[in-house]
């Protein structure tokens, strides 16, 4: 909870229920999405614990603002001014009486220096179990590479190849999130391809031998796929993935990716197959 | 269909099930994502008429890259050479004894023109139903004021208001396919507020009266948000929404919205509610 109101609605409603609701008290350390001022934590932490029906549970600092921050200097120093005013507002909660039981944030993009800050006594951090582009190209806070590996990718079916700059998968809109970095094709195709989205139920995977066709052309990119295909000079590429084979591609960003889903499809360390469900994929609606 | 191979394996996967399976060849007239050059359609047509197990019923060419050029002579242009090729090949087809029963394509953005071109015989339109901001700001290729209503909205609901420059709801990343135009507000916050979101589950609801204040801070788009509210010469907005409030968007570009939900709330005149689920949410994958 973020403010007054909300917390004298949830009392209400645990004490109309006949429960008890436990409550962090959340706090914006520069996201500047949800959460109350540092300088606000305390009153609201002592009107929850004094609030019948509610039980006051500890506080919340989600740093979203500062998990892809590319520049480690700036990822390490940011992440650094915030644990330590964290720090300082866990010893004042103390002081007052309003000790916090859980002190929870932190995310895959810090979660070697939110552990090693020793103030959080859980970490959210959820990429991290599939990683994506966007995690990958960031890089762990330690500068050193992520021990995790991409474990989840889309089987992407070509459905047509009647361009040589190009083929056609079927993995668009509906199957990919575009808020972050392009899906990046990992296998069954060329090294180098990319994949672009071409609507809502289709992408191209570009060639990368065509590449430097398609920058040269600028904006008229229709123009120049017609120009490629038209100019004998031009060979189609022998290895260019064909009609019916699958290319693999690594999400750019996991999060939104998955809530496409209903299930995944896990592969077992005996090489066996499980249909997971994705539970939660409706719950944040 | 656009390609002999899909043909021949289509034709065997219906022998081998005991049916028939109508084929509709696929024509690329610009959008170079699926479909063959007009020179190849009658051969291809040939092929699955006499393919044993498809029925050859006609061709289809979905203009993709013309519905939402913003121009509308432009789009009227593009329109009318793809018409009068398609024209021409269907009377091709037809001196060849492979007239189509079926011509399939246009779309929201061409739906007049494409009916009085006489050409089509079936029209792919589908936003329509819907509409959207994309198609709203592209206007009708008519140049006439769309005869169709927004009639999908998002129920955003105001989850925090720590800001004086936003309130925060809970319809983010996953609940808008941000491929397209943003959301747009279109009520329960005052006129000119903006939706940005913020994250896989959170927007920012902007106030129209910040801005300003928001453009002349630049890149340090945190910053400002914070010297707002640390300015005491900047009120807090008495209209900005309050927690709880519903906040109603429309959505940029409704495919791929739609896909993030089962189920539409349609209102019917006499006031009541129905849940409609949707079907086809998982068909694309």
């Amino acid at each position: 909870a973020d403010d007054a109101g909300q917390v004298e609605r949830l009392g209400a409603a645990a004490r109309a229920a006949g429960t008890i609701i436990g409550l962090v008290v959340d706090i914006d350390l520069g996201t500047h999405r949800t959460g109350v001022p540092p300088e606000q934590v305390a009153t609201l932490a002592r009107l929850t614990a004094e609030t019948p029906g509610l039980e006051y549970r500890g506080i919340q600092a989600y740093l979203g603002h500062i998990q892809h921050v590319a520049d480690l200097d700036a990822r390490r120093g940011a992440l650094a001014a915030a644990t330590q005013r964290l720090s300082a507002l866990v010893g004042e909660l103390g002081a007052a009486g309003l000790a916090p039981q859980l002190v929870t944030g932190g995310g895959t993009g810090t979660y070697q220096q939110d552990l090693a800050g020793g103030v959080f006594n859980e970490i959210q951090a959820g990429s991290y179990v599939f990683m994506d582009v966007e995690y990958e190209d960031c890089g762990a806070v330690d500068g050193q590479a992520w021990p995790f590996e991409q474990a989840l990718f889309i089987a992407a079916s070509v459905v047509s190849t009647r361009h040589k700059t190009h083929v056609v998968c079927d993995a668009g809109l509906k199957a990919h999130s575009v808020d972050g970095p392009p899906a990046r094709v990992v296998a069954g195709a060329p090294q180098g391809a990319r994949w672009r989205p071409m609507g809502d139920e289709h992408a191209a995977i570009f060639h990368p031998q065509m590449m430097g066709v398609l920058k040269a052309a600028g904006a008229d990119f229709a123009g120049a796929i017609t120009a490629a295909d038209e100019d004998a000079a031009i060979p189609w590429p022998a290895d260019a993935p064909k009609v019916g084979d699958i290319v693999w591609l690594q999400p750019g960003h996991i999060d939104p990716t998955i809530n496409l889903y209903d299930a995944l499809l896990v592969v077992d360390e005996d090489g066996g197959f499980e249909t997971w469900p994705v539970d939660a994929r409706r719950s944040s609606r």
